[in-house]
């Protein structure tokens, strides 16, 4: 129950994102449309892709693609939709990256040979891939791997070992998740309060060609 | 044979297109051969992938991948390719793009837990991604996502809910296929003929950041 | 042994690159190691994906997704990496291209269905595509289908055809496949030696639209 609620809270607000995107880039209703199925479904299809999984989640959650389809309907009747929506995105959006990372993390490791690194790749393809797909496809370097974003994948990743480590450690699957779940929405929003980012790696491009 | 034969036009003309854009790009042959090649089959290797069915349908009918190598080689010899293409082109494109949105529906629809809806994605995936791919791989915005194309994936769109609904009213298989790629055909070369786009969905940015 | 050894070098470099690439846009440790893993692991992805080979071959050889992890890791504390590392790189590379190409045909041919061309396009995919989606993924052009590179897909699809011809005519597995990385090398080191490129296909753009 409560997951289904944050599922559905973390597949809207991966649309809204995505709607806002393409608007910004004047977009029309099929690139807005695009754009937000890609941001919110593209991580779950690239994990079940790697996995093998059939049918594809969005083919077996048939309604999602529906309510996305709705949501780019309404939003984009709106005039000046990101003034409302940008404040509440960041905790629906930090719920969903948990709650995707946790979900691709325990699907992962459902797999044979998986090792702990790949398990926890996987919780981060599937919290952050779709918006870094969306991003590609909007012809932008992915936010995602730019400095200029608070942690994003790092939260997820941290989130992921989080729930493999308690469960290698036999601690009850539902617990495990909840703290991975915790561990992600915790390093998510502090990195945005106090504004903690990854260090730019830039080399001086003087010093070379 | 009659749906050979459009098949066969469709990635044909998709083809052309790859190379007319590579080309335009400044880019050599192994550029050439594979934005035709991605145009071409872009669309139906994603709908094979998403479907899992195997293998892909350009190793099970090789011959086509041996057909854009060769209009790539031809294409690429001209000298000014686009002067005399480019006219001929609409025709087979839009033929081609029902044929693909009527056949990736079908597909779809065979496969258990398909929502309608998610069946007339698939349609228009099928007809429109190749295309979408061979943008993102010349690192251009996709021109499916903008307003200043001609309505073409909501062409795809409604010739695959025609499809769907007649299939599911028992119409036979034949003529359901029939009016679903005629309905794209005249969807797309009537918006063509009258610039019918769907409207720019930018909003004003200076109103928000 | 010798392959192993290959192998990994042909990793290493590729992984190289793809930090030298990151880094060079100014990007982040996400950033600077999901493009040296989808430079390094792209292309074989691709082709498991497309041959529906299970599981990827990084899942069932876990090191390796460990090994980029710390080769990000030490090339992000380097100041100025590109100095050192740009001499070394062209011999590791070739060998990989060489091998990955022989390796990806090989798995191709053991398919039903395969012609000889698409065995070939799968030796190329399998060395070359890593390459091209870093470059998407970084908002580039990819340099692979451009004519200032030298011969790079066109070694690759030599070497893919000497290995297929050579084993349709029952020459020994072993020296099919040393031959045929033989080709790439020598084709690709050539090409950087003597600087050649296939030619900029580009038409006059005035000419048309």
């Amino acid at each position: 129950m409560l997951l289904t609620l944050i599922e559905f809270l973390a597949v809207i607000s991966a649309g809204v994102y995505g709607v806002l995107l393409a608007r910004r880039l004047g977009m029309d209703f099929v690139g807005v449309f695009s754009v937000a199925f890609i941001i919110s479904f593209g991580g779950g299809t690239l994990r079940d892709l790697f996995l093998d999984r059939t049918p594809l989640f969005w083919i077996a959650a048939p309604h999602y693609p529906i309510i996305i389809f709705f949501l780019a309907v309404v939003l984009s009747l709106i005039r000046y939709p990101a003034r409302f929506f940008e404040r509440l995105l960041p905790i629906p959006d930090a719920l969903g990256l948990g709650l995707f990372s946790v979900v691709g993390t325990a699907y992962a490791l459902e797999t044979p040979d998986m090792s702990w690194f790949n398990a926890a790749l996987f919780g981060v393809v599937t919290g952050t891939f779709g918006g870094v797909m969306g991003d590609v496809v909007c012809n932008r370097v992915p936010s995602l791997f730019r400095p200029s974003t608070p942690l994003y994948a790092t939260a997820s990743f941290l989130g992921s070992w989080t729930y493999i480590l308690l469960t290698e450690f036999h601690v009850i699957e539902s617990i495990a998740a909840t703290l991975g779940l915790a561990v992600v929405v915790f390093t998510r929003l502090a990195a945005i309060k106090w504004d903690i980012r990854l260090p730019d790696l830039r080399y001086g491009t003087e010093e070379i060609d």
